[in-house]
């Protein structure tokens, strides 16, 4: 039972894959790049800490292109987020050799969200189920579970070492001369998981 | 890290038990009844099959009786189902030990399913978390799990040797001089988990 699962390093998609291995999932982990930089190497590095496998699926510039346009539409990264999420989805869940996808989205994310016909398109028209661990439960019992998973390093930084879309996405924006800060809220914080707390916690299969 | 869990006997509220102990949590199995029948001993049965403590949560007959004038009323159960289960969460996530509660409500449900607003709302009342391991989950994920996990017997019967709350609603529906085959969809078939397929599957903790 092989599940491809969206993969950005971050606390949420690594605690995802946690549970899918829990469940008695394969798991095969797999950061999005639209080619222009190579930060899903970021994805990658937090992966191989965590002892997954972990692959790279390389979507089309225009794509992001597209997401760049909508975000300066609305001056706002919403929907653009969600439509790279999508984009995302779909061109995995297109691959022949994948049955099972899933990713790191939450009950209380606003994006990126795939709503229940959305989901259900999803599956149908790529024959896939979709998987969401992190679906059922709330911002308290992901901490718990986070806090007592990883070690995570908090720091104060406008440097992204991430490998989620936003990264890209903020690059594009600053190659067509629009500032980042027009359009993302300003973020003091971020976290990057750095391993597992307890070795034998992973305790796969 | 102990959770409340409201559990019919069921597939589903067995799956997302067991999902709760992979996720490293300590699971107590709550049952409700309106005190009517002892229907609620089916449940029991299969949480000892299982291996988990199980309790009973007895709730007033007042809440059964506006479930069947809701049902009644609208010549369907669904209302009422989803009346039910809401007053079995708001009882149990008002017991002053109870910090989590769960349940087996899944993504392709429409009853007993709580929307985000009122998700939010029993956590933020009655200060618990709520968790829903089968929220993100659909049903070829659930049915590829369930058939891993369970040993379940499927029956053609009208006989319902079930602890959810349909039981108990159709009773009291019938005590009232109406059949509930005026209001509950015909069934033919019914499921019900017997024990663990392989004893190490379960491996808890």
């Amino acid at each position: 039972m092989l599940v491809h699962h969206l993969y950005s390093g971050g606390k949420d998609s690594s605690l995802a894959a946690w549970i899918l291995t829990r469940l008695g999932y394969e798991v095969k982990l797999v950061t999005v790049s639209f080619g222009l930089l190579d930060n899903w190497r970021f994805a990658g590095e937090t992966a191989e800490k965590l002892g997954f496998e972990h692959d790279v699926l390389y979507l089309p510039r225009e794509i992001l292109e597209k997401a760049a346009e909508i975000a300066i539409r609305d001056s706002h990264p919403n929907n653009a987020i969600q439509f790279l999420h999508e984009r995302a989805l779909e061109a995995l869940a297109s691959l022949p050799e994948v049955e099972r996808v899933s990713d790191g989205t939450r009950r209380d994310d606003r994006v990126p969200l795939l709503d229940l016909p959305k989901t259900r398109s999803l599956e149908d028209r790529f024959n896939v189920a979709y998987v969401r661990p992190l679906l059922g439960l709330g911002y308290k019992t992901i901490r718990e579970l986070t806090e007592r998973l990883f070690i995570v390093e908090i720091r104060e930084s406008e440097e992204l070492e991430k490998a989620d879309y936003e990264v890209e996405l903020r690059h594009i924006l600053r190659e067509n001369g629009i500032d980042p800060l027009t359009i993302f809220p300003k973020k003091h914080y971020q976290s990057r998981v750095m391993g597992w707390k307890e070795k034998e916690i992973r305790a796969r299969g």
